[in-house]
């Protein structure tokens, strides 16, 4: 227990609930701070709001047993989570984990918390508290907890805003596509599926300039653009051919591709692309403008988009 | 949507889902805000710490469908989470909650929505965000923040303190012997079992009174009791006759009756229980004392305790 007393953990009572919890903390070390009150306690830095999110990864509804590893299913419960600090250009604080947990799945508990902590390590945010319970289906629910002085929102677009799009689309969407019709994922877009990465350094650098609104792309880029747009009361246009894809992808494909956590930004003003990309390895692409609103939410090269998005109860 | 424009909600989009996004929203009303960007955004009070607490209630695990209402899951699933505040002398400063949903359950929403909504009111907590999920067994996994400027923990017990428990134990226990036996619970007993109260005022009462340490009695008193033990270090005397209690149940089963949500508080003076009954209208009663360590984390009349406690995992 000597890594748990160096991160300010209290002492765990017997027992195999506490023994998992134990098993939690070993794979975590450093990563997890101050387990085992009643609550997590924090500082949001002075000047700063705080930024909250919980998301649920829920498996047979987010993911599937033999399409992820433990591991991976972890590490991407977490990412998504963070990924919604990273649209508020929030820096991270502090991440709760509450685990569902079937017997089936006890065994890999440890390999669980491995790619939970690696995220949690990624991003900066410490483990700070959770909760774990039986369940018949495993689930994790991620709470963030982030600071920021001004938050980004999808609601401040504004007409003559360029807007910009992180990465590059389509890479999970292809390989779910491939996933469930049985056949394998290319390398590229299967480590986009099950190894997201949170836009949170590249998100912070545009709030610094001056972004006016971001989302990240968890519904896909049509169905998230039409989020910031109703949230703004504007029209939003995106040039479907400008939208960044991965390999052997349609620009459709690309612009409905769900779970992307990349981020669609408003800017008032250009952004210094080359800058951006050199500094992230990441891309930076304009792919429309804000307008006001004209009666759609979203054209796609001036035509009405689709209604997008997934609905888990439709 | 007017309710939800009132509370700083954004517009949401078409679809199932955000169609029950919206029937939590109408239910709730004006103690929802700022509901649709991708966090929640909040401020922690000047001078005030965060605390952060995740809890969750699970079908079959926590709560069976035929024992309660919806409703009365909602509230009681919010009323744990906000005991965990209250275990911290913390003030509510915004509840999220992630609502794992299966379809058998999906009628059901507004009734489990209008138990979490009356809690949250009742404790002066805004509800700012949250998840909604497809799930094959009902989950509520609910996440508090709050604030505080001195947070209390299980680790401040001192030797010489008194210890002070909220309320009266076993209403809980009892309730769940008489489902378990399919007979009826006393209503007082069921009460205390479907509805608990979050301490959450009685706890900053006693905070500024100077208390050391305090747990949120949840997997019962003699293995909350030991949590606070080890956390200090100490050894936790209970006279077991002076453990308050509801009717018709023995002290030893008022010492093990799990989900109370009352508060077991370690004082380094006298209390004022007479101002304390008055003000709060809930038990106060003194049953014991902290000692230094002797080998032993919790004593019941002299005699070491048994190991306690709900294990799901045991």
């Amino acid at each position: 227990m000597s890594g748990a007393e160096q991160s300010g953990h209290l002492p765990l009572a017997e027992g195999a609930e506490f023994d998992l919890v134990r098993v939690l903390l070993f794979e975590w070390g450093t990563r997890a701070r101050g387990i085992g009150d009643d609550a997590a306690v924090l500082d949001v830095p002075a000047g700063e709001r705080l930024v909250a999110s919980t998301d649920a990864s829920v498996e047979g509804v987010h993911f599937r047993r033999d399409w992820l590893s433990p591991e991976e299913i972890g590490g991407r419960a977490a990412a998504a989570a963070l990924s919604d600090l990273a649209a508020m250009a929030a820096t991270p604080l502090g991440m709760l984990l509450a685990l569902g947990l079937p017997g089936a799945w006890r065994e890999d508990v440890r390999e669980i918390a491995r790619g939970v902590g690696a995220m949690a390590e990624r991003c900066g945010c410490p483990i700070v508290g959770g909760n774990l319970s039986r369940a018949t289906e495993l689930s994790l629910t991620v709470t963030v907890l982030g600071g920021t002085r001004r938050p980004l929102r999808r609601s401040g677009a504004r007409p003559g805003d360029t807007l910009y799009v992180t990465g590059r689309l389509g890479g999970p969407g292809a390989a779910l596509r491939a996933l469930q019709s049985g056949s394998a994922p290319s390398r590229a877009d299967m480590l986009r599926f099950a190894a997201p990465v949170p836009r949170l350094r590249e998100a912070r650098w545009l709030a610094e300039r001056g972004a006016h609104a971001a989302v990240d792309i968890s519904d896909g880029l049509l169905a998230d653009a039409a989020h910031v747009a109703r949230a703004s009361a504007v029209t939003l246009e995106i040039d479907l051919a400008g939208v960044p894809r991965v390999d052997q992808v349609s620009p459709q494909q690309a612009a409905t591709s769900g779970e992307e956590y990349e981020l669609l930004v408003a800017m008032p003003a250009a952004v210094d692309v080359p800058a951006f990309v050199s500094r992230f390895g990441c891309d930076l692409t304009a792919i429309g403008r804000v307008k006001p609103f004209d009666g759609e939410s979203v054209r796609v090269d001036g035509r009405p988009a689709p209604r997008q998005g997934h609905d888990h109860f439709g």
